[in-house]
């Protein structure tokens, strides 16, 4: 696979994917002198989504990708020096663009790998390096790995429904734009699905492409045998025939028949596609059809807004569906279409010595409060690699011998820690701006989801109401953000 | 503006954004000499999105790059060349790779104006062209125009919440990647947002951009007051605090500090922004302190995943807000992330004359049936411009003296049409493959919507179970609609 996905799709210079504040930030230390202050932001979200219990990192690949592009074009300085204030007079000092343009990245970047389940509060990525630039990588970390992780997760939890049944992704029409279509699929592909309908992402990414044939096809014939003769004719051996053009099981009798003309030239009708009408009985009824008739390999394959909740129902029914096609309910992840992942400053350097000055982002919500200190993810897990529960703690900071980890959001809830096998999950991406780790393929970062998904007890993988893993603070770190939000917050008497 | 807004940002070729099914469909077609025969497919959707009572069509101006951009690149050849069907030979001919390479787009296409507000089964295009040609561009026309008649749509929903308030679009880092936030961005500028914070968005569009910090700007100083202070320098008559950093109302009170320092200095401080807490309680608040220390016109802007609903309740409970950024609620359209358009074929020409067959597509649901003919819109209007009635009919037949239009969904509704005033809604775009139609501005397409919907009746506005704008079928296209579907449909015994 090509780890850089992006440098075909776009035009040399994106660093304009981002948001205006981001700039305005960025003039303004600069015009402090504070742009080389060494900062640390982390990148993380607040809740898993589908009210689950976990999440699948992805979007990794993207976001080395666009770091190593980042960088100002002679249009995008144009463009910038052209914008005006309320008063006419333009926005940024020429000394500021001309800073931009020799801008080069030069932070370092640790990150989960893709493929890895990952929790609330969380650092997926963190930046550490020149505020200027730390700030300035927000938006697009953000819109390439909030999309990528929802869709990732949703497709995981697609593929926890239909166990080891084939899993079609056809959401391209449905997508946010190409590459909206283009990295759900990949992001599907990564989470669990087994082929695209999409055939771009096929040629980038090397994920298997399949599909048969629209309504539209049947129509264009006299009827529907004729219609499914002729496609039978252009692929003998990979015919799947969609037969509710105009009644399901009609058209399952008329399926039949061209399979029996099929097999007397040599060849088996790969399958039907029920695309409407209720899946759970004409599935059967059709299943039924074809067993009678001699075709008990004939697959059935249904589409129709399926998701994980369907597609239980539909097991639960007693369907015989072989393959689920899904398309809008995965690729907009529709019963949440985004995963509110946040971005948050950790920690600063001293302005006159060495050390760190640690920050925090206060909330009414006790959730919303950010996490001070430069974050790394241990995993403890037992010696057959099931993941007991996560601790988050400061590198910069020594860890004491014992470790307890106490929940952010309930700090009675306090564990020690037993466990003596773990994996720090963040890993260093870049080192003062430069790519330094071998980016799995995708094939990889697939193979990654599943052996993560079983690493996790399955009370926290069910989709309803699922136990909550146990993501804590280090007990030093506990205290100390204790500590800080006491002394952030304004103490207003009751 | 450009009307080619994709050139610039995707390499040359994309045809192979679409699913693998128009592929093997056209492959299908040219294997049967099918791949000439005149087809008529229409894209159009089946009931507008979040329970509204219209749509506003958008996207026409990225279809029409995308079309004239057909064709497929050597790459793209050697890609379809490679794959393999189950029994490891090719998928494809390498006659019909042949005929790929040299295909040029050749169709006729017909389109509604970007702006316009649309219904149920309208045609928002039309396809007439070689049947593998029409069929091809499906995906990708339904992919554009889906996404940003989706968008656009909830934009003009939001607007109509805002009334006169300024409304700005920060949705980047909640979008489906790149272009997901920069058609976004284009589509809800388009449906009536004034700014947006997507800087890419403003390069290539044209469409102001706004921001002005985040709460790791505050994080980056001592305190509130010092990091104010600082922004005011680089943003004199420009700056809007984030306040509630640590605690909102005392983050108003360090606002209302430093833009004393900032009038004595001879600049007025733009605005404060609320992010977190309760909008309408604080909003009044932030308001009566602002105005109690002499700052009447210092703005409030509130954001926090807001949306047409919120905005409405914070209206209703006296909140005081001058802008409102909407972000997440927008981009992701939310509360219905898809649109749902289809693309259905609805002529062919007979294989033996020159005369045409028009074709249905059956569903148990008479919603889900679609439409035959080569049909245009027509809207009646009243004297003054304001929208009546939209009439489809088939231009392949001729209109009778006395119009009347029946309820697709029930044909016991019927209504003569009087109005002599009327537009036809589609219009030439592409004529045997050329881009016939000087595309307007977005700015241009951005009028149109005020203009369109200041053309319904505010029954269709409202939220809350809008009134239905009626949409007929010419009595002539309704009577041959209903006998084909009889005739297609199977007549099983009760």
């Amino acid at each position: 696979m090509n780890p850089a996905p992006l440098s075909g799709l776009y035009a040399p210079s994106l660093s304009l994917v981002t948001d205006l504040y981001q700039l305005t930030m960025a003039y303004g230390y600069w015009k402090k002198g504070l742009q080389d202050r060494e900062a640390v932001f982390h990148l993380y979200f607040r809740k898993p989504p589908f009210s689950g219990g976990y999440a699948v990192c992805a979007g990794l690949a993207y976001a080395a990708d666009w770091l190593q592009n980042l960088g100002f074009s002679e249009d995008d300085i144009t463009y910038l020096a052209g914008l005006k204030g309320s008063k006419g007079t333009p926005m940024f000092e020429q000394g500021f663009l001309d800073y931009l343009r020799d801008l080069k990245f030069t932070c370092d970047v640790d990150a989960i790998a893709e493929g890895t389940v990952v929790f609330a509060n969380e650092p997926l990525v963190r930046v550490q390096g020149p505020l200027i630039q730390a700030q300035l990588v927000e938006t697009a970390l953000l819109t390439l790995i909030n999309f990528q992780t929802l869709i990732a997760t949703k497709t995981a939890r697609i593929r926890e429904a239909a166990g080891s049944d084939q899993v079609l992704e056809f959401g391209l029409r449905r997508a946010q734009g190409f590459d909206g279509g283009l990295s759900a699929s990949r992001a599907a592909y990564l989470g669990g699905a087994d082929a695209t309908s999409n055939v771009l992402a096929g040629q980038r990414f090397g994920i298997p492409v399949k599909g048969t044939h629209a309504h539209s096809w049947v129509m264009s014939f006299e009827d529907e045998e004729e219609a499914f003769t002729a496609y039978a004719e252009a692929f003998p051996d990979d015919s799947v025939f969609l037969v509710d053009t105009y009644d399901t099981l009609e058209g399952v009798r008329h399926a039949i028949a061209v399979a029996r003309q099929m097999r007397e030239r040599g060849h088996e009708l790969a399958g039907i596609r029920l695309d409407s009408g209720d899946l759970a009985y004409l599935s059967r009824e059709a299943r039924a059809l074809l067993d009678e008739a001699g075709f008990p390999k004939t697959r059935i394959v249904a589409s129709n807004d399926l998701d994980e909740s369907l597609i239980t129902s539909l097991k639960l029914q007693g369907a015989r569906i072989d393959t689920w096609g899904v398309g809008t309910k995965l690729v907009t992840a529709y019963d949440q279409p985004a995963l509110g992942g946040v971005y948050k400053l950790a920690a600063l350097r001293h302005a006159d010595d060495n050390g760190w000055d640690f920050t925090v982002k206060i909330s009414e919500q006790l959730a919303k409060t950010s996490i001070p200190g430069i974050l790394q993810v241990r995993r403890f897990e037992t010696e057959k690699g099931q993941a007991r529960a996560d601790m988050l703690y400061n590198i910069a900071e020594p860890l004491p011998e014992n470790l307890t980890i106490i929940d952010p959001l309930d700090p009675t809830r306090r564990r020690p820690v037993r466990s003596t096998t773990f994996r720090e999950l963040l890993e260093p991406v870049f080192r003062q701006g430069k790519l330094i780790m071998t980016l799995p393929s995708l094939q990889e970062s697939r193979e990654r989801v599943q052996r993560e998904i079983n690493s996790l007890d399955p009370s926290i993988r069910r989709f309803l109401n699922p136990h909550t893993y146990p993501v804590g603070l280090e007990e030093g770190l506990n205290t100390f953000r204790t500590n800080l939000i006491l002394e952030k917050r304004p103490q207003r008497p009751a």
